[in-house]
C-alpha cells in the first residue's frame, strides 16, 4: 500500500461541520487504497485567540511557554478529525509533534525540523489507522514543546511525507490551488494546474498567499511534488513539482502582488565603502527584513540608497535610519508608504528578451509609473503607487495573455 | 529549602486578571523561601466547552483521542500562568503532565496514578524556577495522554506533595475552605479550621463539593496534610490532616447534603438468595452507580428492597429495574425523585450515644419527614423530601451547635 499525505489548513477545519467534510475525504483516500497521514493545522482563528490570550499577560512571552501555548490548537482539531473518523467506521489515531517523532532545534517559534523518526507513525498505519499529525510543531532536545513559525503545518506536511516515502503530498486550503494571479483582482485568474518549485517559490516570496516558501524549498530539496487543492470541492488543484516534465506553454506563470511594501530613499550619500553595512546592520539587528535594494549610479562621488521594508515595520526601520543618514553626512532620508510590488514569475524568462520591455511598456500604457525595479532568474518585479496595483496586475495578466493559459 | 504544591482550580484561573493574582501568590510563597510547584485546572469553563467540541462529533467518542483533546485545557492555563511569573520577575517553567512524569495506567478518562518520576521538576526547581504542572493529566507506557476524571488536579497536586516530599499540599478554590454546612443554605455556616481525613471523604462523598473524596484518599493513604483555602483572600482556610492532634470540641464537625437523588422502591420481593445480585448486577453494567441499599425485613419471606440513584439516572435505573422485577415476581417497583439527602458528620460518633437521636428529633420537631437513614462510622444520613432539604440542614446546624464551633 502507498503513503499519502494530506495536510488541511485552519479553514478547512474551522468548525464541526467542516471537520466531517474532511474526515470524508480522508476515508474517501483510505477507500482507495492508500495509508493515510493527515496534517491539521489548529481550527480557525484558534492560534490568533491563543496569540491574544498570550498578550494579555506578558508583552514578552517566554518562548518555550508561548510554543506550548500555541501547540495546544492542532491537538484540539486533530483529536476531533480522529473522532469525526471513527464515527464513520474508519480507525484513526491522532498523534502530537513529539509522539510523530518530529525532532526539531531549540529556537522556539520558528524552530526547524531536523529530522522525523516515523517509528509510532509506522506501527498506527500497519494497524490500520489513519494517522493524524498535529501540525506546526515538534520537540527538541530537552523535550520540550517547539512551534515551527509561518507556514509550519505545510512543513510539517511535506517534511512527513519525505520522510515516510510517500507517493504524494497534498495540500488542501479553501483557494482551487495556485492561482495566474489573485482572483479578487483579476476576474479571468484561473488555478494553474502545475508549476514547478522555483516559480513557487517567487510567487509565495512575492505575495501569493497559498502556501509558505519554506515548505516548497523543503519539496524542491527532496523532489516531492505538492499538490495545492481545495478541501471544499474536487477540482484538480495545483502540483508544484520538479519541472522537467512540464511543458512550457507561456513562460510568464502568474502574476504575485504585495500591498505591503514601504520604501526608505536615503539621498546624497558619499559613495565610500562601508555605507552599506552601516544603515543594513543595525536595521537587522532591529529585526526589520530588508527586500529590495537599489544603489544608484554615482555622480561625483555622491549616490542615493534606496531600499524597500515590510510597510508595518516603516516606523521602526526609520527610527533606526534617520541618524544613520545624519551621522554620514546624507543629505536627506524619505520614507514612502503609499506603495505596492508586482512580479510577473515565469521560468525561462532571462533567456528570453522581451518579458521585461512587455511588462513596462503594459504599466507605461495605462500612465501607471514605475518606483523600482528587481530581477532575479525567473522574476521582475516593479514597485509602483499602492492604488495602480490592481490595475497593474490585471494589466499585466492581459498583456501576458494568462487567461488562456493552461485552462482546464 | 522546603518544597510546597500548590493547586489552583478553574475558578482561580478563569481569566487572565485571576491568573496574574496567582501568580502574585505563587511569588509571595517563593519569596518566603519556598521552593514552588503550582498545579492549575484549566480556565473557567474550558473543559466543559472542550467536551462540547466533542460531543458535537459523536456521541462516543474514542478515549485515548477524548483525553488529549481534554488535556489541551491545562497546558493554556498552565504556560499563561508561567509568562505571568516571569512577567513579575520569577523564574518559571510549565510541565505538561508526561513531562512533569505522572504515569498512569490506561483507562482514559478515569486513569489512576501508577507512580511519579520527578525528576525533571526536581532539576527546574534546582534551577531556581517555579514549575507548574498541567493537572488532571497524565502518560501511560504506550506514551499517550490519560486523563484523571473528576478531582483530578487536586489528586494531581496531592500525588505531587508526596512523591516530592513537599511540606504542605494547599489546594485554591474559590471558597474559604471546608464549612460546617452549605452557606447558601446556612447563614451561620463557617469555614472548619480543621477537619480529619475520614470527616473529609464523608463530606465530599456525601455532598460537600469543596474537594473530591478521591485526593483525600490519596493524602490519607500517605498522611499527607492538606490546606484548603480561597485564593481570592488571605483566609487561613481548612486543615485536611490525621486527626490525632486534634482536639475534639464537637463531635458533629459537618451538615453535607446532595439534591440529587432518587429513591427506587421494589415492592413485595420474594426473600430468597439471589434477589439483591439480580437487580443490582445489571445496574453495575448499565454503569449506574447505586449508593444507600435497605431491605425491610422479610414478612411471609417476602420484602421491600429500597435503594438511591443518582436523580439524573433515574430514567436509566428504572429500564433496567423493571423487567428485572417483573421477572422475579415482585409486587411493584416504583421510583421517587423528588428527594435530598442530609448527613452529619462527625468522628466518635458511633461510640457516643444520642447523636442519631438528636438528629431525628430536630427533624422530627419540624415534621420532616424520613424516608430511609443509613449510617457509618462517622456519618448518619436521612433522606428527606428534596423541598425540606434547606430546613433540615439548617435545623441540624442548630441542634448541633455548629455555629458556635470553632469559629475563628
Amino acid at each position: 500500500m502507498s503513503i499519502v499525505v494530506q495536510k488541511y489548513g485552519g479553514s478547512s477545519v474551522a468548525d464541526v461541520e467542516k471537520i466531517k467534510n474532511v474526515a470524508r475525504r480522508v476515508a474517501k483516500s483510505r477507500d482507495e487504497g492508500n495509508q493515510v497521514v493527515v496534517v491539521v493545522s489548529a481550527m480557525g482563528d484558534t492560534t490568533d485567540d491563543l496569540i491574544a490570550l498570550a498578550k494579555k499577560v506578558t508583552a514578552h512571552p517566554s518562548g518555550r511557554e508561548y510554543d506550548l501555548l500555541l501547540s495546544t490548537g492542532e491537538l484540539v482539531s486533530c483529536t476531533l478529525l480522529a473522532m469525526a473518523l471513527n464515527t464513520i467506521g474508519y480507525r484513526a489515531v491522532s498523534l502530537s509533534g513529539a509522539q510523530a517523532g518530529i525532532k526539531t532545534d531549540t529556537e522556539y517559534n520558528r524552530a526547524h525540523i531536523l529530522g522525523i523518526s516515523p517509528k509510532r507513525i509506522t506501527e498506527e498505519l500497519n494497524e490500520g489507522n489513519v494517522v493524524i499529525v498535529a501540525g506546526f510543531q515538534g520537540i527538541n532536545k530537552d523535550k520540550d514543546v517547539t512551534t515551527l513559525g509561518r507556514g509550519g503545518s505545510d512543513t510539517t506536511a511535506v517534511a512527513l511525507a519525505i520522510s515516510l516515502k510517500a507517493k504524494a503530498c497534498h495540500i488542501y486550503t479553501d483557494v482551487d490551488g495556485v492561482f495566474t494571479a489573485d482572483p479578487r483582482m483579476v476576474p479571468e485568474a484561473h488555478s494553474m494546474p502545475e508549476i514547478g518549485y522555483e516559480e513557487m517559490l517567487e510567487m509565495a516570496t512575492y505575495g501569493a498567499r497559498v502556501m509558505h516558501s519554506r515548505a516548497v524549498e523543503l519539496g524542491q530539496m527532496y523532489n516531492m511534488p505538492i499538490l495545492v487543492a481545495c478541501s471544499f470541492n474536487e477540482n484538480p488543484g495545483t502540483l508544484i513539482h520538479g519541472g522537467k516534465a512540464m511543458e512550457i506553454k507561456n513562460k510568464v506563470t502568474g502574476i504575485a502582488h504585495d500591498m505591503d511594501i514601504a520604501k526608505i530613499m536615503v539621498v546624497g550619500v558619499p559613495d565610500r565603502p562601508g555605507i552599506a553595512s552601516a544603515i543594513f546592520e543595525p536595521l537587522a539587528t532591529a529585526g526589520i527584513s530588508v527586500d529590495t535594494i537599489v544603489q544608484n549610479a554615482s555622480i561625483d562621488n555622491i549616490t542615493d540608497l534606496t531600499f524597500t521594508v515590510a510597510e508595518s515595520d516603516i516606523d521602526k526601520a526609520m527610527k533606526v535610519v534617520k541618524p544613520i543618514a545624519e551621522s554620514i553626512k546624507a543629505r536627506e532620508c524619505i520614507s514612502n508608504t503609499k506603495l505596492g510590488e508586482i512580479s510577473i514569475i515565469g521560468t525561462g524568462m532571462q533567456n528570453a528578451p522581451g518579458y521585461a520591455a512587455k511588462m513596462f511598456s503594459a504599466l507605461s500604457e495605462r500612465n501607471i509609473n514605475i518606483h523600482l525595479i528587481t530581477t532575479s532568474e525567473i522574476r521582475i518585479t516593479c514597485i509602483v503607487d499602492e492604488d495602480r496595483v490592481g490595475e497593474a496586475v490585471r494589466a499585466l495578466h492581459r498583456a501576458f495573455e494568462l487567461e488562456k493559459a493552461d485552462i482546464r
